[in-house]
């Protein structure tokens, strides 16, 4: 078994093995999702902070989700009515919510780094739900979880991806992870997407502003979502940007066969993906969705399920939760 | 016992014997409202997605309650976090949703017809919670088991529907739903609120501008939430509105004696309806409210609750919830 | 015992000995908040509505971590979606989240008195989580629970109060309850904050713009925040408050040796507090949250647990959860 982690801040510092057994561990929640009954009680008495700081969708609700179905509650601090908008600093703000408590908080914030920078600061795990333009260390588990089902290993992929790479948390954790596996990627858009920071990760990555080289012999393509507002940055027409870097599935077939189309959503069909892609059968979008639920699943139990499976179990069901006070009134639950 | 559906997409399509099943079934429901302890685990390892795209106080919260009482989980999706603002479409968000593996989607939305076109591309059950102008089926649902309750039955009643009956889902599911009953209506508001269409329904539907022929005779009087804003559409000035239009107690007195008070809410006392007749013994308003936690409870069950009775009930009781890979660690909950 | 209360709406009313049985109800809740599995079966079937017309981070989070801990369920309105500003009354939004069949209702509003109005019109129990400027009753009791840990007692200490007396119901709710055990107090901030009212409370109560002189020999520094819009009401600059009233450490060391400093938050560090004495070992900061949790948990569980405890406990355990209907379907849970 490799070396546990406390926190999941990035996915940089773990080892092959350590991705590996995070992996493992989510099948059986990967086949849980099929099940017609989904609750287990095996995080019950424990507490998920979820401090989502940037808003979201699609990740706010596979935590919150992935909490109940591990019978944990939830703390919701929500962005919008934070006291930060009262002057409150995020420290502050943290310790606040660590104060209630909770076993672990879950935090997306706009500012790279603020994660690590609070779990050294309090004694309970962090999971970075995506910092800034840093890592989505969840996002890259579960676009590995799905390549190694689909291709049977992550060892050597030829990966390419897609998009705004400047500004994607999506992009370095993948990066990251997939380089543990000795893949070799290409990075692809516009040259204002395409920072030189990456031909210094130590990884085997091209950078290029042509999509059909790009797309040649790739394993698996990883589209990246495009924020309008940013194509105006340095301008570049969105139409342009539709005809130059679009998926479409003329340029697919440049890909190996049956490669696969991963993309971290919200996906805009007509911008940066053809439609007839984001529905054709080397698509994974849906699938990286429930194998979302796995991975945070997994990881919830390997942080809050206790030191040794043995110790929580006895904790779970040996010893009733314990009683406050004048025992007779409370029942345990 | 009437033939099952599957979606509860609009009042329309549904029989006399289908809405009487479902009012029947809602009754102990009605009856589990008032016991000291509401929770239930009929549902329990079942997830209700609430898909708000248009904001919602009562109906959300109702049917969150009733998801909670049956011991479901929720999965909840907060319109103005939504990925729909970063350009995803409707439909991906719907599946998006949909590959979180919850057991059923319910869905508001500001456009008529969108529940439908999900439930087209999806295999869970959607339950349409207000969809544009088009239906709002568990309002109609909850009216009519309240006037069941009130009056003994739903047949042949004379209904005037009071208010902006151009722009209200909640006149159209009423005049669907009543309409199979026998029941004919008196449809009253400006002019510029009472379209023709109603006239081509099939339906004994009289529309007039006189409020006070309107209340005559009527066993039954649905008052509408009046939007100002579209009070100045075609200008009609507030003041206007309310003396012409407002139910006070006198001119409810032309309804029969003991004839009932529906408000679906939010109620404007002072606009559209006068506080004496708000708080009046004919007022139904708070007895809708809790009618519509028992039509919800009702709903979820019979969609949610699976294909026949004894598999639920081996379901739920003999097979414990399945458990994920090392057995051991996991306690079916 | 002393008398039981139905709400809390105020501190005001209550006996030193009403306050004193709350505190040691929430001991064992304190001790609960260390134990590795949170959840207690208490108030499983009960559920409480918080209604949350003011934003509020840590209010809401506490009240809805102690209902969860206590097994209950949450309804959630949010003001931002709420019917209020489609022009329902506040008394009708009540009266509607009322009929949604809640065992209590925690309500914050910016308008003092609002939670008493509310509690002549309904049945339940009303919890104040904070009205306009008149009381936030929870606050005080967390912060006498932490006074009375830290100090061994309640009585007769020297407190004073630092920030905008005027607008605080922090400061009200504090007065009132301290008042009862013979403490005596010195206000202090800008004349413009330090309304005579105080003065007419019928308690030791001293007025001072003279931050020395006011922390001069006392047991405890309660401080404020300040909100920056206020302090330009009758301008005082901000740099200005600062230099003035900033609790620093070396007007922390005019207090008596080892003299607590609490604050309700949000905190703004280097407006009302150094960070030097926010983080030292005089602060109660964090304490102060998690006590919020006891106190909130032991206020739920006596007013939501019952009449007597044998009752409570026979309507928990000896009688299932009654079951709606043809009672083989449904499981209580």
């Amino acid at each position: 078994m490799p070396e546990r982690f406390r926190h999941l801040l990035s996915i940089e510092p773990l080892s092959a093995a350590q991705i590996n057994f995070v992996l493992d561990e989510a099948k059986p929640f990967q086949e849980f999702q099929r099940y017609p009954l989904k609750k287990l009680a095996t995080l019950r008495g424990k507490s998920v902070a979820l401090a989502f700081f940037e808003t979201s969708t699609r990740t706010r609700i596979s935590f919150a989700t992935a909490a109940a179905r591990l019978g944990a509650d939830t703390l919701n601090l929500q962005a919008e009515s934070s006291s930060l908008k009262k002057g409150e600093s995020l420290l502050d703000t943290a310790r606040t919510l660590d104060a209630m408590k909770p076993d672990c908080i879950v935090m997306r914030h706009s500012s790279s780094g603020v994660c690590e920078f609070v779990a050294k600061h309090l004694d309970i795990p962090i999971i970075n739900a995506g910092d800034g333009s840093h890592e989505h260390p969840t996002q890259a588990l579960l676009d590995a979880l799905t390549l190694r089902d689909r291709l049977g290993t992550l060892e050597k992929l030829r990966v390419t991806i897609l998009g705004d790479i400047l500004h994607s948390r999506v992009a370095r954790s993948n990066l990251h992870l997939l380089g543990k596996f000795g893949c070799c990627f290409t990075l692809c858009g516009p040259a204002m997407w395409l920072p030189r920071e990456f031909e210094s990760m130590g990884l085997p990555v091209r950078l290029t502003s042509g999509v059909d080289q790009a797309l040649e012999g790739a394993d698996a393509v990883i589209v990246l979502r495009v924020q309008e507002e940013r194509l105006h940055e340095p301008a570049l027409p969105l139409n342009e940007y539709i005809l130059q870097y679009q998926l479409t599935p003329e340029r697919l077939r440049r890909a190996k066969p049956g490669a696969l189309v991963l993309h971290p959503g919200p996906m805009i069909r007509g911008l940066e993906i053809d439609p007839a892609v984001a529905d054709g059968p080397q698509s994974c979008v849906l699938e990286q969705v429930t194998n979302g639920l796995a991975v945070r699943m997994a990881l919830l139990f390997m942080l809050l399920g206790g030191g040794g499976e043995s110790d929580f179990l006895r904790g779970l069901q040996v010893q009733p939760a314990p009683v406050p006070g004048k025992g007779s009134k409370h029942v345990a639950d």
